[in-house]
């Protein structure tokens, strides 16, 4: 069934990518320059991710109509941890108004670093990409089930979004993420204290589910197809399921793009990728000979 | 390199059961007969459980020299639950001799319920089977480690015991399963009480660490491997890895034998087997004409 | 204003005990005797307790109508443990109906150790005078306050019984209590586990609370109050306020009369005092000549 | 045996305010003249302090050399909440050097609110009288004892320090505040993500420890006889105990200078008394005719 979607596709030759070979060989060409580059390191916070091998390096590949690419070590499991920041917001933003969700929460960059013990004008935490922002939206995922049903709850969304392919559960980091989360405590608490959260929330649960998400496991593959399924407007180009709504997925995006590169960690990519391919209007308006057509 | 075992020993016939085609016929024989079986419940001690389909129904073999078969639902995953006892005990066993370990546990049937609140008259839960039994055991592993360290131990354990195949953890489960736990508090204080424990342990990390033993996921496939491990002596047929001594799975398969069949779960399975098979030297000497050679 | 009630009294000549200076001559006489017995030990389950000076001994008397005579160490503050269950149990008679009361708890002796792990053939504790029984008392109290306020309000209860004298709370007894409490928290889960308690009840803070309980400071001479506020039908002789509902006051000495003597310890001073005077209607009719009238 | 002090002193004249009946006239002027002030209002941040009635006045004097005047309602309890501050501080420099107590915490002025979420530039809290810092002192307390111990031993030192005078603990306060400490716990979580404690301290214990210290109850009587210990450089002038050493005495009364005033809360009482009295040699040296040798 879902290969008809890519079959008709493939024979209206209608694909976003229209030379996928090409693309392939070009981003097979990044992969292995980038290859070489040592420099970066793995977060050290807690023991289980200072362990993890500094060698891993996959690129994987999913486009709003399912094509796929994947080089390196696509299916090496890793936690999602600050990247299940938008995930969550968008998910929340889904269950209710966005003028509900904001009465808690800011839109604005914090112009700090994220973690910060801060709150906006409003006593509200700037915005869902800051460690403050993801735990007050973890306050508000369905917050009259109990624990193990608002997990398996966000589990099953994460599954969606990747199509059904790699989304598990790593417990080993989430007791050490747990144990080592002194800041974020202290965030929580704080927050508490300035009435942030609604009504009736316990603090110590919602920091456990905060914990939790950020320890959901993931592969490379999986989380293309995730990511895949942001762009492509809430529809998974794998099973062409409609997970979240569209406007949902409009907020989200623009959020992402205004607060959440809080550490630059995208920026050598993104270069990378300006200075190779056409990806905007504007590339076709002004003269870059060496660029090419994705 | 696996695969040069297997077809070492198929070249040499040399295989536990000469005749697999038969025998799959067999069993595939026996779970089709098996599925009109009705009678039986899903656990419902805990929400998460309770909603498991109880359709689901797979048979998965895996013998010591690594010949496999699988029919059902092979691949869906599921708790280890009580299951974990012996591989946990067994792992225990293997990290000290049996006289420490047994300094803290009898070796005896209770006669009683899984989760009575009783002791032996030495103050002592009965056998490593019962619920009291397990939860000491759980103290017993690497009480030094942190809780995250404990926890990745067991599961790259249980990883080998399963030649690699699947398995994970189930967070809703271990959730569910902790809310739920009154009685295993229970026990857990009165074995506190009555100074069950090694020094220094501290009773909460016992519980946690007991909850996410049982709500280790596998599937039928992936725990035959590991029921194959127990059977070769401890090492996988997969891999031909030694996972644990033969001497601490010959005490755990002891054990298993006199104090695993609390609840007799396994009897009718058991008596479809040895109606059909021919598996103990005293077979061969009584007249037991439809009984197969496996 | 409270001295006329007693004034009045002894110008009526009307005292429950008409000649007090036999009376206490006769207390004192048993009080000298008594204290040569060096029988007994004090509490070794909690440290705090077990650096108790074994030589405090001391005799309070507090009429129905308020004639008081103290003698030995009368004013050293200890801690009310488990003659807190009476108390206790009289208050939560006087808040709800006792078919409610009882919906929860027995009324039978369980002719078991005090700390029994059972419950009776309805799966309720006993009765309120054993640790099980008390524990769900607890729970019973204005489960609608908060922890403080819950606290506030029995201390101020216990205050009133003892007409205003010395009711206080020993910290260091509670946090010592908390700390070695396995047997009682092993009781709170088991009765959880059986549906014992009213629904939304939050366990830890039932145990913290009748650790609480257990740990207001009092002294011979309070208590001596305390006593004569029961047997005065709820009134405090002191103060002539009614501080309980003569109702609930019959359930409560009918339930410590039954259930109260778990171990015995009031029988030595019992026996001393029967055999000196005449308490019961029956002494008059039979020839007891040494015995007085107090 | 304490009487022979005073008389002695009594009979030689030799008292720091040798007209003592002419003070206390000054006194009680002061009394009745503020009395009518009726700005301020109770602390509201716990519920507990909130229903205090706001209509309580006492002064309590107790000077180094024993002699005392009280007026108003100087014996109704209160919880010592930030004067432990100053207490806990001189125990703590009395146990260790004052060069091991300063490599955890600063001795300057924050220039902050008392409860700032900031350290100093070497990542110390700023004094031990902002809670930060009161936090930190706690966590230094017989780090070695179990709670109950711990507080014990608190409590007996701040009895030796009022002499005998009444010094309790009030549950339903600490039970209040450690349920509306949010600033006080992210502070705690804060410190400890910068390492500030010393190794192996349990947070929640040294917050609950935190938390009991502030709801130790006094009467204005007793604060004022532990005000004169300090005063008389750590000699009670009820017993002549010495309960502090000296240097101890003197590096506490340097900080409670210097960072004691937070809140200004003093300043009132302060001006009146020097506007009447002469306390200061200066004030010898200049024309204030007006004013009074104490």
């Amino acid at each position: 069934q879902d290969n008809i979607i890519l079959i008709t596709k493939a024979l209206k030759n209608s694909f976003i990518i229209p030379d996928f070979p090409s693309f392939r060989h070009n981003i097979d060409q990044i992969y292995w320059d980038l290859r070489a580059n040592r420099t970066g390191q793995v977060a050290t916070y807690i023991p289980q991710l200072a362990r993890m091998n500094p060698e891993y390096w996959a690129v994987s590949i999913c486009t709003v109509d399912g094509q796929r690419h994947s080089i390196g070590d696509v299916d090496v499991p890793f936690t999602l941890q600050s990247c299940s920041k938008p995930l969550t917001y968008a998910l929340v933003q889904d269950e209710y108004n966005p003028e509900y969700v904001h009465k808690y929460i800011g839109r604005e960059p914090s112009g700090r670093s994220f973690n910060e013990i801060k709150l906006d004008y409003q006593m509200k935490p700037h915005n869902p990409m800051i460690n403050a922002g993801a735990i007050l939206i973890a306050s508000l995922v369905k917050p009259q089930m109990n624990s193990a049903d608002r997990f398996d709850y966000v589990l099953k969304y994460l599954k969606r979004m990747a199509g059904g392919e790699y989304v598990s559960f790593s417990n080993p980091v989430f007791l050490s993420e747990k144990e080592t989360a002194d800041r974020n405590f202290a965030l929580g608490y704080y927050m508490r204290e300035n009435k942030c959260f609604p009504a009736n929330v316990n603090l110590m649960d919602v920091m456990d589910f905060y914990f939790q998400l950020c320890s959901v496991e993931v592969t490379s593959d999986s989380t293309a197809v995730m990511a895949a399924t942001l762009a492509n407007g809430g529809y998974c180009p794998l099973t062409d399921e409609k997970v979240i709504d569209p406007a949902s997925v409009r907020n989200t995006l623009s959020l992402m793009h205004s607060c959440g590169m809080y550490d630059w960690s995208g920026e050598f990519a993104f270069k990378e990728l300006v200075n190779r391919f056409n990806f905007h209007h504007y590339d076709n308006l002004v003269h870059t000979p060496k660029k090419v057509d994705p």
